[in-house]
């Protein structure tokens, strides 16, 4: 990469911001000394602590604002009054060219609103969605969506597809495997939105690598590298599983506190407990992205910390650093070519006369 | 209890049926030991099966057929063909009044399909539910639906709910708390069905101990002691559950492998890590009942042994020994009243309209 990549943050988003933002900014840049960053926020909180840290100074320029996103802001009322908040001012950046990507760990909704109204969908894209990479017995996957759309329709399945199998590849995977989140593996199940995105995947000249259906269980096992569901089915069991696990480690420190040799054990294998935490840490795999607009929007957990929000913005760099732009455009040049030679595969269409 | 309590077995379903029933039942009389068993299936096979376990001879009627249901078979084959079936006389049992409840490790489409033709759909429900206990960090939880209905309306959802905490009534808890699985605990969130069945829940006098929306991490938290949800969502949470506790099972062993001091502290901590498993151990809270019929029929995991068939035959006990039918009833009709009095809650309607 010649250009210098630029980061526009939304410097007060976040139940911990400005703090955690430009900690994690001042990880972020010991990982990737290259990058500049565009803080949007309150110059008067952010100054001193830029100044604390060691080199930000130099990276990092700061865009003062007076006005900020509130987490419980409804995405319509964010909006409508929100023109000089930090949050509407990082993805302008984005528009007018300012920054390659812009990160909030702000309220999602407005994130998403104001990403829309500013940065538009892609051509032949119905609706932008939010991925997330998933920590995998296997590795990582690509799940999406997890909630920017809560009905989805057997088009829009297979555009999460391709939005989800190009950010596959933007993360270095060449061929990436697809699968459909059903409640089973055999064709006959499931809503008949599935059925329809199932029968394009599968018979279209697309060369897609996909895989088919894939149940719940199937995440955490990493049979394939992209996930593909609706927005309330995927934010359920994003948020199951994010449950299921904090459940287990709950379960485990009480079953090893129980008993002296449960405490001699866990104080032998606390190596091994730190490394399965780092493993299980919602903060190393921090950063959902928004993919189908034009132009580059990261999110981060609203409670993350420093560490947490740097996760977030290496997903941003590496998205910023990719071609993936150029891979969902070719692919959906190769929907609208089947669209058209074979109104049969019109997904849209078949779901509406299912 | 002073009547004999009567278990009607499909012996031929599962994936090891017919040893794991035999199994099972004869576990479960050890635990239940005036309950008395009806097991279809084949004669040559269970004969010994049977008498090699001590006692259950006693307990335990064969009732030979020569046909089964397959694990892969549709549910429409299985009907078609099945009414000689292991576990089409199972229900036909309780239908009859020959057996209190029935329960069949086998195909779980079948079962279904199988069950709402011979008992049929209680009156004023629209379609049963499938209802299973979800381990919790507080104790269980009931999740339905999980599985047998994958589109669902607000008037169903309602239902749902009713079921539900009958269900959980029927376990030992006097006025459960019942919530809404979704996107968010905000009121705009969510389908129009989910926002039409919690305007009902909320607003009526049922008097029902209604907690409001609960999200994904709210399940493993025990937030509420009864989860509502369509049948898609509910399949897919849970077994992104149970994937993800597989992960993480998987992850603390390896972990646990890579080093000296974490063998060593595997060792001391075998028995803790033996209480863990025990705890996360989908066998010992093995036992999908089906709600919303004229009769009891209980589903085992497939894949399960002898012990886990029988937990499916302790639920299946308590079940059958519970009044849960009339407080279904009295709900039912509390809900008729209700919309006939303020047509404004009709909730199938509400859904149609918006």
């Amino acid at each position: 990469m010649t250009e210098t990549l630029i980061l526009a943050l939304d410097a007060m988003g976040g139940d911990q911001a400005p703090d955690i933002v430009v900690e994690g900014a001042a990880i972020a840049l010991l990982r990737h000394p290259g990058v500049r960053f565009r803080l949007h926020g309150d110059g008067g909180l952010l100054k001193p602590l830029v100044k604390a840290q060691r080199g930000l100074s130099d990276a990092a320029e700061i865009v003062h604002t007076d006005e900020s996103v509130l987490m419980e802001d409804k995405p319509s009322e964010a909006v409508r009054r929100g023109r000089k908040t930090s949050m509407w001012l990082a993805i302008d950046d984005v528009r007018k060219g300012n920054a390659h990507v812009a990160v909030s760990a702000g309220n999602t909704g407005a994130l998403m609103a104001m990403a829309k109204i500013q940065l538009k969908t892609m051509p032949n894209i119905s609706r932008p969605a939010i991925a997330a990479l998933w920590p995998t017995e296997r590795g990582e996957s690509v799940v999406l969506d997890l909630g920017a759309n809560i009905a989805t329709d057997g088009r829009q399945l297979v555009e999460f597809a391709i939005l989800g199998e190009a950010y596959a590849i933007a993360l270095g995977l060449p061929n990436p495997s697809v699968g459909l989140l059903n409640i089973g593996v055999e064709e006959v199940k499931g809503h008949d939105e599935i059925k329809a995105a199932a029968k394009v995947l599968r018979d279209s000249p697309l060369e897609m690598n996909y895989f088919g259906f894939v149940e719940g269980d199937d995440i955490a096992k990493g049979t394939v590298d992209v996930i593909v569901t609706d927005g309330f089915t995927g934010n359920i069991a994003l948020k199951t599983a994010e449950g299921t696990a904090r459940q287990f480690a709950h379960f485990l420190r009480l079953a090893l506190k129980r008993s002296f040799w449960g405490r001699l054990g866990a104080f032998f294998a606390a190596g091994a407990f730190r490394a399965l935490s780092a493993k299980m840490d919602p903060r190393s795999l921090n950063g959902g992205v928004f993919l189908g607009l034009n132009g580059l929007v990261v999110k981060s957990h609203g409670g993350t910390d420093g560490k947490g929000f740097a996760s977030a913005l290496d997903v941003a760099i590496d998205m910023a650093e990719s071609d993936f732009k150029h891979s969902i455009e070719a692919r959906l040049v190769e929907l609208a070519d089947l669209e058209t030679n074979d109104p049969d595969s019109n997904v849209s269409q078949e779901v509406v006369a299912s």
